[in-house]
């Protein structure tokens, strides 16, 4: 069953988010709800809906891979700016499929070592096996959008990198990964209330940093980095999806359906035994 | 609040299922739920309860860790026979935490390199940094399990191990880590019943290997190698805990409750701002 034929779907998500020839960042309003007619109450049953549905595809995905057969794998990309619910979706829509098929990779400010080696070397390691649903929180796009606001290296540097994307995606795709690229968007007026309830709440004081605020005057700068980064890196193999994310519900409701609507283009069916199962019940119950 | 303040518990799980002086495994029956009280209905119950103080139990565990003060880790090791119940455990204990906190690391049988270096090596590189709580689905136990039972190394080789693994673990938890090592304990009878199961249903065909037989065969000499190697590696720095699993229902329930108990006892606090709340906050206000 796909996301579509929940009730409360109008159009695939995989369809309504995608980005496209003439995207325009500035068009897309961060309250709306693209694709899906229903309310924040709709959203909370469908998405527990779909969480079943989920853990039962991603079984089906591992155990296709186990055949030997199926190289299948999904890749979930998720950029965001501060406080757009990058957190949230990995708990409530990741975490609720069994822990042994995910691959989870942070990628935060990089180390020395991976600063020496060219901006992909950290990436390239990360990518998931056969059967396994990869989520990189944070990624290589990292060194194209805070790379671009920051002049972390040099414009022509930054331009190489657009193509070196492209064509890592594609090689990835090529063996079999469904990359699905999402982009959490926030207005910066929900990212400045969100940080405020951090500074009001002591339990959520460790998840503040006073550079947050700095960033934050970047705003512009870093839409911008968006918006080129997006349209350059938008490929077939590698579709751009821009989740409208002021509203919570919404924003998980919408991942869950991008990876519910892949896994079932994938199909992955249970393999088929590589050995005798007649012969094996016999010598098994020669055991009881 | 602990899994002992939980209606059902008689006793904390910590104390009722440790391996101590004395230790007969032939003793434990695979049947008992020691140290609770309740039926399966109260298990479910009393389960779902604990996901969600487990879960706010590692949220405070790795925002403590993110103050950089905090060093405390978590490791929980599991080790049975297979269709013991492994994968049931991380889906439905471990499966209910914000995977963001979990490390997870499967051992299956060595690679050409793992095996030309010492039998730690690879386990030390998956030890759990602060704030984590680490899951080794299998471990550096197998090398003195299989490697017993199977001659995998010489006699004087494996005694060697238990001695190497006792100061590993000693110095994981010099270092901060909580070591909680459980051997999920099935009958062979029960064993049976679930390969039976697997061979009988085409979706469970894949989790299958004709090589469980052969295994089966020999669970004498299993029960013999964990009588050992748990007498010689339960340590107050890393203690076993049996926990009985022909009932899966309690298997997850006992598995949480020492995971409740070992964090109730670290008691990890929300870290205290590094920051001027006050400052961040004008900064902040300045932006809306």
């Amino acid at each position: 069953m796909s996301a579509k034929s929940q009730a409360k779907w109008t159009e695939d998500a995989l369809r309504a988010l995608r980005v496209d020839r003439g995207f325009r960042l500035a068009d897309i309003d961060p309250e709306s709800t693209p694709g899906y007619s229903g309310d924040k109450a709709d959203g909370t049953l469908d998405l527990a809906a779909g969480l079943d549905q989920l853990a039962e595809y991603q079984e089906r995905l591992y155990a296709a891979s186990r055949g030997g057969v199926a190289k299948d794998s999904v890749l979930l990309v998720l950029q965001a700016m501060d406080s757009a619910g990058k957190g949230g979706i990995i708990r409530h829509v990741v975490g609720g499929v069994d822990p042994q098929g995910i691959q989870l990779a942070a990628f935060k400010a990089p180390t020395e070592e991976e600063l020496a080696h060219d901006f992909l070397w950290r990436v390239q390691k990360r990518v998931p096996g056969p059967g396994l649903i990869g989520v990189f929180d944070r990624s290589h796009y990292e060194d194209v959008l805070i790379g671009r606001v920051r002049r972390l290296a040099d414009p022509q540097e930054i331009e190489r990198r657009y193509g070196a994307i492209v064509d890592f995606e594609r090689r990835m795709a090529e063996s079999g990964t469904r990359i699905i690229k999402v982009m959490l968007h926030i207005s910066p007026e929900e990212q400045g209330a969100r940080l405020m309830e951090r500074l009001e709440r002591p339990d959520k004081h460790w998840k503040y940093n006073p550079g947050d605020v700095d960033e934050r005057a970047k705003w512009p700068a870093y839409m911008e980095a968006y918006q080129v980064a997006l349209s350059r890196t938008s490929t077939d193999d590698a579709p751009w999806y821009v989740v409208p994310a002021n509203r919570k519900w919404y924003a998980r409701l919408a991942v869950q359906a991008l990876l519910l609507e892949t896994l079932e283009s994938i199909d992955p069916q249970w393999p088929v035994a590589d050995f005798d199962v007649e012969a094996e019940k016999a010598r098994l119950r020669a055991t009881l």
